[in-house]
C-alpha cells in the first residue's frame, strides 16, 4: 500500500462525516473560511529519525528549522501567511539537554524570522527515535487561496528557484560525504513564504502546490485535482543536476505553479524583479490526463516517478 | 528535565515574538479568536508505542479510538466543541494492512460519533515504532471559553465521573494480565465532550482542564496559573481504588473544575439531573499557593505526585 492509497481509503472512510466548514484532504492545507472573507489553513509533517533524518548528518539546530520549514512551506503554496504553529517532539532518554535545546534553537530561528509564534504542543519519551510532528496555521483572503485543483487547458507551468539540490545532496549524504555545495538545501531548506503571499494575490496564477516529491510525482496532483494534462519541456528544467534529479528529487520546497497563458510573459518579469529566485516556465497544461515529458520539442518516453517515504 | 521544565524554557525562548492573536502555551489548547465572539482552539498529542501503549494490550481499532479521545479531552476540558482533527501516523515497514486499516476503522469510529471530519495531515514510515500525532481544533463561544487561570479564592473544586480506573487498568496490565474490569477506561477513555461543552456554558464554572496526569498533578496547573491554593478532602474523591492510584494515576480524562460556591450545590444538581456520570465536589480554592490534603478535615502529611510519561 503505498502513502497514496492509504489516504485515499482514507479518504473514502470519513465521506460520510459532516465537513463542519472545511476543505479537507487533497491540497497542501486543510481550508476553513472564517468569515468576513479570510480562511484559516491547516497542515501537518512529520519527521521520523533514520526515515527523513539522520543524527550523523543533521545538526539539532538545523533539524529544528527544517521542521518548521516544510510546514510554512505547506502554507505558502496555496498563498497563506503562517501564523502559528503547534511543536510535538518525542524524544529517547539518551538524547541530552543541549540537543533539545540546539534543536528547539533553530526552530525559533526560523519562526523569528517569519513571525511565527509557537502555540503549543506535547512533548514525550520514546524508547527508541526521535519523532517531530509540527502542524503549522496559515491565514488568508478567501481569494488569495491557490489550489491544486484550479489549473486549465493552457496554463504555463512554472517552477521557482532550482531544482535537485536536496536529493544531490541527499545522495552525497548517503555516499558517505559529511558535507556538500549543497548541504543546506537538504538540512535547512528555505520555505518560498513571501513568494507564496505573493503569487497568492497574483489572479493569473491559477494552481499551486509546493514541491516536496519532486515535480514528476507533484504535477500529478494538480493533473489529477484539475482533470488535465500536462506538457513539460525537460532542457527547460532549472537545475545543475541530471534530470531523474531534478524531476524525482524530494525535498525541494521550492513552488510549483500554472498560470493563465496570456499572462505568463508579465507575471515572469514581476516575479523576477521582486525576488531574489527565478521563476522559469517548464512546460504547459493541456487536455486529457497524459504527462508528456518533451526535450526540444520531441516525446521523450522516460518513466520518472516522484521521491517516496511511505 | 521534566517535560514543565522544557515546556518552561521553551515559553520563555518564545516570549519575544508576536502572538498573532493567539493564546498560546499554558492552557489545554491554543487559542485564536476569530470575530463575531467566537473563537478556535488548536492541541496537539502524541502517542508513541511502548511509552504511551502496547501493541500486546491494546488493540489498533482502540489505539485509534483513545489517539482521537485524548484530543478531544482538550477540546472539551476549555469548553468547546470539536470541529476536526489531522492525523500523523508512522508505521514500521512490518504493520500490515489490517492493522492500519483497523486502526483508522477506531479512529473514523469515535470521529463520527462527535461529528469530527479527519481535514489533513502524514502518513510516513518508520524504522522503529509507531508513533501517532492528532491536533485537534475546536470551536466555541469566546464567553464559553474556560481557563486554568480563572480559579478564585472559594471556589468549589470538583471533577466529573469517577478517579483511578485508567491507573488500575495499567497496572493490570503491567502485572500481565491481559484483561481487567476497567481495561476500556485505559484502552479507550471517553472524552467528556457533551459534558464539557455544557459547564463551558455555565457561568458558575470558573477554572476547567481535563485530568491526564492525576488530580494530585493537574490541581497544581490550576493553582500556579490562577495564584491560589487549594485544600482536598481525599474521603471524597469518587474512586473505587486507593488514594494514590485515584490521585495519581493518568489518564483518566475526566474534567476537574472550579466552581463559584454560592452557586456550587445548584450546578451539582442540574449536572447530575442531565448526565450519566456524576459531579463531585472535592475541595476547595483557597488563599497562598499550598496543596493541603484533608481526611475529614485533619490535614494529613502525603507527598503526592502524578503521572509522567517524560
Amino acid at each position: 500500500m503505498t502513502e497514496f492509497g492509504f489516504i485515499d481509503n482514507i479518504k473514502t472512510l470519513f465521506d460520510s462525516l459532516p465537513t463542519n466548514d472545511f476543505e479537507g484532504i487533497g491540497d497542501d492545507c486543510a481550508i476553513l473560511p472564517i468569515g468576513g472573507g479570510e480562511s484559516l489553513l491547516f497542515t501537518s509533517d512529520m519527521l521520523v529519525e533514520n526515515i527523513h533524518f539522520s543524527l550523523e548528518t543533521t545538526s539539532p539546530f538545523d533539524l529544528g528549522v527544517k521542521s518548521v520549514a516544510v510546514n510554512l512551506s505547506d502554507v505558502a503554496a496555496m498563498g497563506a501567511t503562517p501564523i502559528a504553529t503547534l511543536l510535538s517532539l518525542s524524544l529517547p532518554k539518551g538524547v541530552d539537554e543541549h540537543w533539545a535545546e540546539e534543536f528547539m534553537r533553530g526552530y525559533h530561528s526560523i519562526s523569528e524570522r517569519h513571525s511565527v509564534p509557537l502555540v503549543g504542543g506535547d512533548t514525550t519519551a520514546s524508547l527508541g527515535h526521535i519523532t517531530i510532528n509540527v502542524t503549522a496555521i496559515g491565514r488568508t483572503s478567501d481569494s488569495h487561496i491557490k489550489r491544486r485543483s484550479a489549473a486549465r487547458k493552457g496554463d504555463v507551468i512554472m517552477v521557482t528557484g532550482s531544482l535537485g539540490d536536496s536529493a544531490a545532496a541527499l545522495a552525497s549524504f548517503m555516499a558517505g560525504k559529511k558535507s556538500t555545495p549543497f548541504s543546506s538545501r537538504h538540512l535547512c531548506p528555505t520555505p518560498r513564504i513571501e513568494e507564496g503571499r505573493w503569487l497568492g494575490e497574483q489572479r493569473a496564477v491559477h494552481a499551486m502546490m509546493d514541491i516536496s516529491d519532486g515535480v514528476a510525482s507533484d504535477i500529478r496532483h494538480i493533473m489529477s485535482q484539475s482533470g488535465v494534462g500536462a506538457e513539460i519541456a525537460l532542457e527547460r528544467i532549472p537545475t545543475l543536476h541530471d534530470a531523474r534529479t531534478a524531476l524525482c528529487g524530494g525535498e525541494d520546497y521550492e513552488l510549483l505553479i500554472t498560470v493563465e497563458g496570456d499572462l505568463a510573459e508579465e507575471l515572469i518579469t514581476q516575479f523576477n524583479d521582486k525576488f531574489s529566485i527565478t521563476l522559469t516556465p517548464i512546460g504547459e497544461i493541456i487536455d486529457g490526463s497524459s504527462l508528456c515529458w518533451l526535450l526540444h520539442g520531441e516525446p521523450q518516453s522516460v518513466e520518472l516517478m516522484g521521491f517516496r517515504h511511505f
